[in-house]
């Protein structure tokens, strides 16, 4: 097996066989049902109605939505990388949700020495799959199946630590996941991007763009994430008006912040014209910017307001910090996860402070008590500042397991392009233009496989 | 700044930003929480589990997917309008809810001098966003950004009354809103397109065709809004028996409707063969017809029937009136909102009176009386013709409006053209087709961005 | 008329029209509210939120996801049948769930002289429609809407007999329906396929392949499927705890199914690479396999390996089975469901088996009881093998039937191909590169609507 090989045939099914081998001998010792799922635990007094599988489920299923769907259609945007983005997420996020719930298991739902399951379990999973998609973002397109996995593997445990810190120990008020989720997923990308950079590509790339059917299906993903995102920073709130509240703060929050991009992108486009980058992705800024203080009384007019900051942070990263980033700093964020996850967490926390400082039993009532069980952290930026340094510490270290040899990472000429890891189909026009008839150069089966060979376009290291 | 430039570059932000400063100004006055979301008002009785969040939200997000999602894959029909017609509805339907939220907040949650917001709020929101996405409809293709959303700001008001009118005063039964939002829609959109004509356009436009992809896309909006049109037929009706027959209802209607829908393509056709656009459209006429009378006892059997003459109003719309209005009556209704929300309207309209007229305790029970506050209303007909009157008139002073400069409107050129209002990407064939490397015509980034200039297509007015 | 003349002028309105009229009749003398929709049984005792309508209503939403979106998309990966797949499939789901409710009516929901309606019918039928729609696989691209509808017509009466039988008499536990579903489409569809056989096809046809667009497409349609696939299996189960299991094991079935055919693509592919047609359809292969024991105490370790296995066995299915199948036995299987549904079916139906031997009240408690009315049948095997004997001479004698004349079958040249059966746009590039203006060759009416003749195209005998 060549070193820098790039065919996945021998590594990728080497590892995922490896991963489900680790992942099966773990469910099979650590891992029983949790009282609301185990038949046992059930009698005569039991309302099947009341299980928690009815509150859970709908907003687990929301949440799968926007993993599998909305990422994977956002993710889709480069002109012949629509594979890799859709189907490397889809391969990526099924392996960090099962990874997921056996390190937040232990962390969290272990006792009488098992892992104890239920659909809740998920939701924490899905939670912890999101922060690898996020740093996904930073390298998309840059790296193989086999690195992508690597890095859930790593990168789930780091973040299984310093969430059981933050929320065991710090007891953070964090309901929508921007402290935790957005900020380390952004920093711990930048941190696996920093050790991958590759100089040649700040010259541009010639399969970087997009074109008219990537970028719609694209918006398609940013349209399904904005549509269930107040499942998301509601999932884990408290039930009640708490969760009623962080439902109508986020779409607020989307809402402003949705109209502030499109102002900006015609503001700040040199023809007057909107671009879709921006409404594929700054549009979805005002989710992260309310989700530290998304279920507390903020009103709904500083949700808006919030909306409007987080978005126009956002634009501004895009448009100025991001080349800077890439040029002098060694930060190719591919998809700018720093603006969309990075400066935005950072405009929440400071909300969440201020709006654990500014809560008051007048504003509460006595609820005060139950959604915060402590007051405001005075030592709240320090810990920020450690929370970053830990993500992007784990983000590097991450990074230089990913440059070791035989994870089939792809050559700079081969970055965004689906030829290295996928068959892809002779696209309508190359095949008319061909004037051979179609059968004959494709080995057709009786189902819709179709394998061909255009070993003019393959790199030379395909053959193992 | 000239006066017919279609630069986005000063107008949209300066529109945008104002909008917003009026919405963040008046939410801060005026909008605070109602009491399932106000935390002060839960006390150590409250059941958190009981909050109307649990029976309001799931049709929140179906409703949701219906309008950014549904309605955004529907219009993105056009060859090259697709960006258009799904991020054009993304705008107008954000700021439509944000401003509906405070018209119908003054007229129906407000008391203590503030508007109090829950997700039930969000829900009317949505209801009266549908009405300006259908008036949208015609016409789409022929309008700029900034015309879209003066027309929001001032269709939603009127729009305001008028239901305030109906629900308060005539006590019309009208779970589905097919009197309200869908009559209603049709003949302001009728209106504003009276007024916006353009006589070019009758001779046929280049880019009025579809793709295969565009088809695709659109027939995909249309299986949303299929699926999920019985959670907008249900959403605001009596919970329990009436939401579960208005479920049925709705879902046997598009049923008929559906099947209908294809024989008529195949028998109206010259040549024997479906047409796509019938799939998107035809197939949903059901979804309006049966809305008027959704929760009633009017049978599975007279939903099914409804559904069928529904749909055979509305393909004889598409097939013989469309085209006489547009030619005879300046009346160029771009997705055809006549045949499918008016002629379906009036149908349901006729269908809820006959329903409310044959309405006996002997079929309903006691919850005659629960369900229809009033019986049969004698004056009907005449108040319906009021309804129409109102809408159009309201249709055509917006009309009016739009006609005004400074709306960035479109060249009868540049309509149904992306080209005009977006940074539209090369596409594949003709990024080959170009010898240069396509690194060099791209201002590349580290990002997804990819401006290109291809000056030769652009309109002349675009610097401004 | 000409017998084999394939215009579906006179032959689609006929059958539509004939079997709407049947419809209609039927459901007004036989189908009325259930004691959930009846306004009649109401009354002030009756609390409106505990209609069963909020437990039926989301899954019921789901499932209609997965049946008009999930395999819509799904079915569309063909190059030039995208339409094909996608509004077919939405043809023939609409009548086979109208038609379902009648015919599972009869046998499940009739007392009184009438069958009662309510959601959960509707749930029944999305199940008889869902077997419909694999058998639909078998011949995709190959049968014409009329036939698809006689499919319909035939399959779901001998579903209903079969499911009867199955669910009243024998008294399996399947949950998931791995047994009854997927088992009895798979062998209805090969049944179809065998009398349907086409020699030519073996040779491969020019149209079989797909496009990068329809792959992305298709995938689209196996992530909603994939995300919503807990519903489906967990639907009909007992509430409570029992249907938390269903959605736990469904979903780790799924995951372990994902990883394992991507390790399996790349380990079985020729150059290395990750096929398209892995991902749309192995991925799903656990969804099937744990349906049979999806709500037993089985484990979580094992629903995982059944995802593993199943997948192997769906993989090599495609892989080396296929083209068996396709050559000696005349089983043209286009989807391939001899590995997605029978594989993976038998599988499940073992799996089941085992697990109901191996429950004990240990593991259950008194919960034993309710979950199975019955313990482990002795007779299992004989009486799957009658299942299967049945189905396939279901589809074999429903084969013959769609053989008859006046079906608009397509000739083996316009298999896979929207041009027989649309009026198809002429795409961009094309479109182009006739020189002559666009609007010359298009009759554009006021809508979207776009008729164009491509006469050197069309079959000869369209013309009726």
């Amino acid at each position: 097996m060549k070193k820098n090989s790039t065919s996945l045939r021998v590594r990728l099914p080497v590892l995922v066989f490896a991963l489900e081998v680790l992942v099966v001998v773990l469910y099979s010792v650590f891992v029983t049902y949790d009282d609301q799922t185990n038949a046992l635990l059930q009698n005569n007094k039991t309302q099947p109605l009341e299980n928690t599988v009815y509150q859970d489920y709908p907003f687990f299923a929301d949440i799968q939505v926007m993993i599998f769907i909305g990422f994977g259609c956002l993710l889709a945007f480069f002109r012949r990388y629509g594979f890799g983005g859709m189907v490397f997420n889809f391969l990526t996020a099924t392996f960090a949700i099962q990874w997921a719930i056996l390190v937040q298991g232990f962390f969290h739902f272990y006792y009488d020495g098992q892992i104890h399951l239920g659909v809740i379990n998920l939701i924490n999973a899905e939670f912890a799959c999101a922060v690898v998609l996020i740093s996904f973002g930073a390298v998309l397109g840059k790296t193989s199946p086999v690195q992508l996995l690597v890095m859930a593997l790593l990168e789930v445990p780091v973040f299984g630590v310093t969430e059981w810190i933050v929320v065991e120990h710090l007891k953070i008020n964090d309901a929508g996941g921007s402290i935790l989720i957005h900020l380390f997923a952004c920093y711990f990308g930048l941190g696996v991007t920093f050790i991958l950079y590759r100089p040649s590509l700040n010259e541009g790339h010639s399969k970087e763009g997009t074109t008219y059917q990537s970028d719609l299906l694209s918006v398609l993903g940013t349209l399904f994430l904005w549509v269930f995102w107040p499942s998301f920073n509601c999932a884990l709130t408290l039930r009640g008006d708490d969760q009623h509240r962080a439902i109508l703060h986020t779409f607020i929050g989307l809402s402003a912040s949705t109209l502030t991009a499109f102002a900006l992108s015609a503001l700040l486009s040199k023809n007057g014209k909107l671009s879709m980058a921006d409404v594929q992705n700054v549009t979805l800024a005002g989710g992260v910017t309310v989700g530290a203080s998304v279920d507390m009384m903020i009103s709904p007019a500083v949700a808006y307001v919030l909306g409007m900051l987080g978005c126009t942070a956002c634009m501004l990263g895009y448009k100025y910090l991001s080349p800077f980033l890439a040029r002098r700093l060694r930060l190719q964020d591919q998809c700018g996860i720093h603006n969309l996850h990075g400066l935005t967490g950072l405009i929440s926390t400071i909300a969440g402070i201020c709006a654990i400082l500014l809560a008051s039993e007048e504003t509460y009532g006595p609820s005060l008590y139950q959604t915060f069980s402590y007051r405001a952290p005075q030592q709240g930026d320090p810990q920020l500042g450690e929370l970053q340094n830990i993500s992007a510490v784990g983000g590097v270290l991450t990074g230089l397991v990913l440059k070791l040899p035989y994870l089939a990472s792809p050559t700079d000429e081969f970055c965004f392009d689906d030829e290295l890891f996928f068959n892809v189909p002779l696209d309508e026009d190359q095949a008319s233009e061909s004037q051979e008839p179609r059968c004959s150069e494709t080995q057709i089966t009786n189902h819709q496989y179709i394998l061909q060979s255009k070993p003019q376009q393959q790199p030379a290291e395909t053959a193992e």
